[in-house]
């Protein structure tokens, strides 16, 4: 990978949906592919994917295309796959529950280390043999633990505090997923995720296909 | 709005969050905004918000910005959120049961009216007073109910059945949570949620801010 390019976010965008879809064909057995049949998988146009490999010096060769499970560990490499997160989830209701299954599903790399409420019901059960916790005690967790990412699962009106205090306690990124536009400052990556907006792009394309 | 006009995906995506924006702002008691305060606060230029409006003929006018609540109001329109979505959940563990609870709270014309289940544990209980009913029952409930969206919240071996029963009883969208990349014919929009695509940018911004 060519250092000192700085590489566009539109572009770290697509990287996880490529790497994603070629494990599929990894899993498939499936050793190289074009980029014509890449385009075919993600959507993207051939002469896209070949612009957005050439940002990290290009993989592929000419009359062959790219080889998938070199391809599959690059873009991993880039996106900073080869390395383990450590992670907190607050607010371990059913989304918090719901993230904490999914990351656990998962594995690759991103480990949930401990999990916060302030719900009397909820602290003290087990989630995937991780106990949940006291929210009292999140700030004392992240003065004695190294934590990577902070996964907000709490209601909007908490959000900002909970950031807040994530950032306080140094971790390096946040995943929002509270319907709320939380500020941190720089020293902290932020990641909302905002299902409506998904969905509100959904209504868009089923309206405007029942149009005649 | 312009008839006729081919929007393209990239601004339909960009429409949630201006739209989110506006809302907060209204919410404020802000009346206009201009292009560069909403630069500031979306992220894109203002050149690129100019542009985007414009293919919708353009609200702003010169020296006075764009009238926060017109905005909002167009914005929604166009997104196709001046009408009700009656969504059925399929798969009703965690996951099913936030994106319910998700659902109910933001209201906004989309409304959850079944909820499917092939867990016995799970059949019978009330979600947000919407009984979770045997998944066996949804080809029926399909047949004499009028769906727009089906969620599947299912684990990734099941999603594509599910996907292929709800396209069978003519939902006219599917919002897939399943990490699966499901198929299904052009009848029927399908808006994938990867959340691991998400946590993948994370880490990228992440390992590399860690960088010297």
């Amino acid at each position: 990978m060519k250092d000192n390019v700085r590489i566009s976010n539109a572009v770290i965008r697509r990287l996880p949906r490529y790497r994603r879809i070629l494990e599929e064909l990894a899993g498939k057995g499936i050793e190289r592919i074009s980029s014509k049949e890449l385009s075919n998988l993600t959507g993207y146009t051939a002469s896209q994917i070949r612009q957005d490999f050439n940002n990290f010096g290009g993989f592929g060769q000419q009359g062959y295309g790219y080889n998938v499970q070199s391809l599959f560990t690059q873009i991993g490499l880039i996106l900073g796959l080869d390395r383990e997160y450590c992670m907190v989830i607050i607010g371990c209701g059913n989304l918090g529950q719901a993230i904490a299954n999914y990351a656990t599903y998962y594995k690759r790399g991103f480990k949930i280390v401990a999990m916060f409420d302030v719900n009397p019901k909820l602290i003290g059960i087990r989630i995937n043999d991780i106990e949940v916790q006291d929210y009292e005690l999140l700030e004392k967790y992240l003065k004695e633990n190294e934590v990577d990412i902070g996964i907000i699962c709490t209601t909007k009106s908490s959000a900002q505090d909970v950031a807040d205090k994530l950032a306080e306690g140094k971790v390096k990124g946040i995943w929002n997923f509270a319907p709320a536009d939380i500020e941190v400052d720089d020293s902290v990556v932020l990641e909302n995720v905002h299902l409506s907006d998904s969905l509100n792009a959904l209504a868009y394309y089923i309206s405007h296909r029942d149009q005649p």
